[in-house]
């Protein structure tokens, strides 16, 4: 069974393409803070190459949180949790690294994610987004959710153009290289209705 | 040997309903604080995937404590110990989800858990309650256990509605789509007799 | 070679009944604490079932101390040693929860066990005692060596009553629910000679 | 598909070259400091020689810290990530330990890489740098990739003298014998264009 | 080839006597204490049996420190390492508990070892002897060794009984049943020529 | 390929030898400190044999500290990292133990190492030497290697005396029961070139 898009009313869920051996379908990344000492909590059921991505997406970003405005001390302050639902299901492969750094950088900034976005694409510790595979399975499952928009790495231009255009004209593609244009596209100004306070001791 | 309801007079304790290749049955999420630093303990031979889901359970509630009325420092001052019995039955996935989270704020409330009342489905980390598999042997489990009131995710009416209404006329089902209305539902306002009595430092 | 019932002079040492391939023997569940920061040390080539045995029976003693009139701090400044010879012996199995309980709760009061007493029974994090197997040869092997009482839990009667009475009538056989129950019958109001002196500081 | 040179712009990435069962190719170690305890942390699937390799060179730059112009207090005040993309792409060997070296040391004075350089050999605790194989392959896959310098040590020498003259006019072979002599080749003296701020506390 | 006794000059050196598949053969447990923060280290290849039995050795020692006259600080202040040569052969089994028992205790208080004397027996957490096997090929191997005497189990008496008497005329054995009876007959009065001077800061 | 004699310019490295499937060869044992807490990395491929062999070396340093004029403090403010190129290739056994001491305590002393002396012996924890096989093919191993002197267990010599004299006439052998004796022959009065400053804070 497929899933659908939800909605962008959490801070810290992005969601994810993925492909599978039976066709496309989207994931959501849910990330989640919570008060302690800096830890990295990753769960369901992901592999190896996946939780690096995570680890990469996390240290990129507190390496460059001046530039996007989060306090540095919240990495320090806070506990920070990373679930893939469904929690049964394994998963791998290091596609999800861009929604999971939009994911955290929401976490962080209780930013709005914006509506009807997906995303897919490897991220590199100096933020380069890589191109990534299944593009077209993933693009159907994204049409089938009923995403309007999806990022991915302009070296997967090619793969989208390979689609019959008129079966994908209500999508929109962002074709990114660096992880900064991801976050900026992907994070709204405005925060989420009801953000979690992070509280910050001197 | 199946199990029966035995009772809420304890703090901390909810039961689950778990499918087994043998039919349903009904289990018991144990969960108990005791002075401590924080720590999380595990037992009951528990998959990876059911730890996953304690996990997201208790990083919920510490995301949402001031939600819940939960001071913050209990998670802190305290650990926390989650045991499934019986001790030599390995257990996974992740349908106890929902029943551990309930367990859990149980535990840090001292708060009763309604009579006669069980529960099944998988918690995220955003809060969102996934069906699960085994509808309708766990319904049955439970019916045989006295069970009176079940708590499912409204992903799951469907397979209830294809059980015959009159074998469990005297069940009543709770659909739920969030982890607060599970709580809603689940935790009495009143406290347990006895509660353990949680003393918090500055 | 089967052993025998050998003394209650030490605290913290408990007689216990096990059931193996070749029939049931005696164990003696040893526990003992030294100075330290809370540690818990599990010895004897003990599996996980029993291990998590142990620890539930550790964290039901930290959650009700006050109960036992155990000062909490003793768990902080002492580490705890369990073990169960004979050393290269594999053992596991949730039956010795209720004898590691009254091991722990011995050697933190520094309480006399009752004499020529043996035990089994699992523990559940709640307190609960739940019936185990292998009654029939463990009550023969108390028999021979030389045990009086045994304690059980009262749903494991009915495997009593199978046993001719002729057999076991110099045996005294105590049926319980709850752990509280299992303390109160096993240990004594004294100390033992020449306790160990836990000292706390404050 | 095979990889390009990409630029020099940022501080603490450096290009490795591989020997791969498929021929040659070029690789990016790619390190980053954000605000830590010193922890280090290694992704992109390497295997443990290749951990082992970048340990050795950590190791060499901490206790040669002073030679080099570095604060010893950001080895406590920073954690240190290494990643090699592509994530999900298994990777081993000690042949990148003088790209490793390079790499961390770049990250953290901020100083900038050569242009249009690679280089490929092990480094050992004391800082002799050791031969590796592939060079063959390895040079042809850095022509391909637009390389101009390559650094190896002076033992492999009699391999590039084993390639055609006309095949490899175009780039130039720097045989090196220690650590620091890799380090005056491949860093120059100005910073990268937006260094990352390193603050160290008293 | 067969081990021979070698002195008693150091402190912390006890002899054990150890069953092999080629016979009996003498073994030296070597323990060493040195400044730290009371971790405890195994060496010499040493299965899990064994590595309990020395932390049984241990956590003994500790609790009944006073009545050995050790300062419990020594443990808080120092590291103790038990290393078995030689290094590259494997060992297992609980017999070595009384001799690992003495040699931290001679460690501790670096009390010199009683010249040629050897042991062999399990020890438990309440410091009981246990009685071990392939006596006969031990008592063999220490009289090669130029062993005098030796401690061992009262259980195991009837071993040596089987054994010829003229054979074994210039051996005496103790025989024992607890801890304190070992280190009685084990450890000498007087401190080993330049003792390690063990120092205990307030 | 194998290796050559290089030098004794670095404090903390020294000659081994090493036996292996295609005959003898010799090795470095590089040893290197950093300020740190104490840590203890070893790299280069080492089995267990060979790491415990490093961790006993170690140990008998530090208790044996004032005896070498080393200061203890050392110990706690730096951390220690040994490796053994090259970095690919697996390395066993008990032998480099008297070569690891070595290393060891010219590192912590900045002592230079005799020119051309190799060694080979296994050490335990009481600074016994004991001896090792392969003396044959490593003793042509280091005359092809260019070194000069030799030590090793006296136990060893009759391994020795088994070659042909003429062939070994241009090498030196040192034969030795204890630590103390290797030390006092490898490790030369004089501090290196350029040693590395090691600062202890109070
Ligand atoms: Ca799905
Ligand atoms: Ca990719
Ligand atoms: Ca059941
Ligand atoms: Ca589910
Ligand atoms: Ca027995
Ligand atoms: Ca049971
Ligand atoms: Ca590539
Ligand atoms: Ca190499
Ligand atoms: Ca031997
Ligand atoms: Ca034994
Ligand atoms: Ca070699
Ligand atoms: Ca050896």
């Amino acid at each position: 069974e497929k899933d659908a898009y939800e909605s962008n009313e959490f801070a810290g869920v992005v969601t994810g393409l993925a492909w599978t051996p039976v066709g496309g379908d989207i994931l959501f990344i849910e990330s989640l803070l919570s008060k302690g000492k800096g830890n990295l909590t990753l769960s369901g059921q992901l592999g190896d190459v996946m939780k690096e991505s995570a680890m990469a997406a996390l240290t990129y970003l507190k390496a460059h949180a001046d530039d996007y405005g989060i306090d540095y001390r919240i990495f320090d302050q806070y506990n920070l949790h990373i679930h893939v639902p469904a929690g049964a299901v394994p998963k791998d492969g290091p596609s999800a690294g861009i929604t999971m750094l939009t994911a955290i950088a929401s976490a962080l900034t209780q930013r709005k994610v914006k509506s009807k976005l997906a995303m897919t694409g490897e991220i590199t510790l100096r933020g380069k987004v890589l191109p990534v595979g299944g593009i077209k399975e993933k693009i159907l499952a994204a049409k089938r959710a009923g995403i309007k928009e999806i990022v991915m790495c302009s070296k997967n231009r090619k793969d989208v153009e390979e689609i019959e255009k008129s079966y994908i004209s209500d999508i929109s593609f962002h074709y990114v290289d660096a992880a900064e244009e991801v976050l900026k596209i992907a994070l709204m100004k405005d925060k989420v209705k009801n953000p979690i306070k992070l509280e910050i001791k001197e």
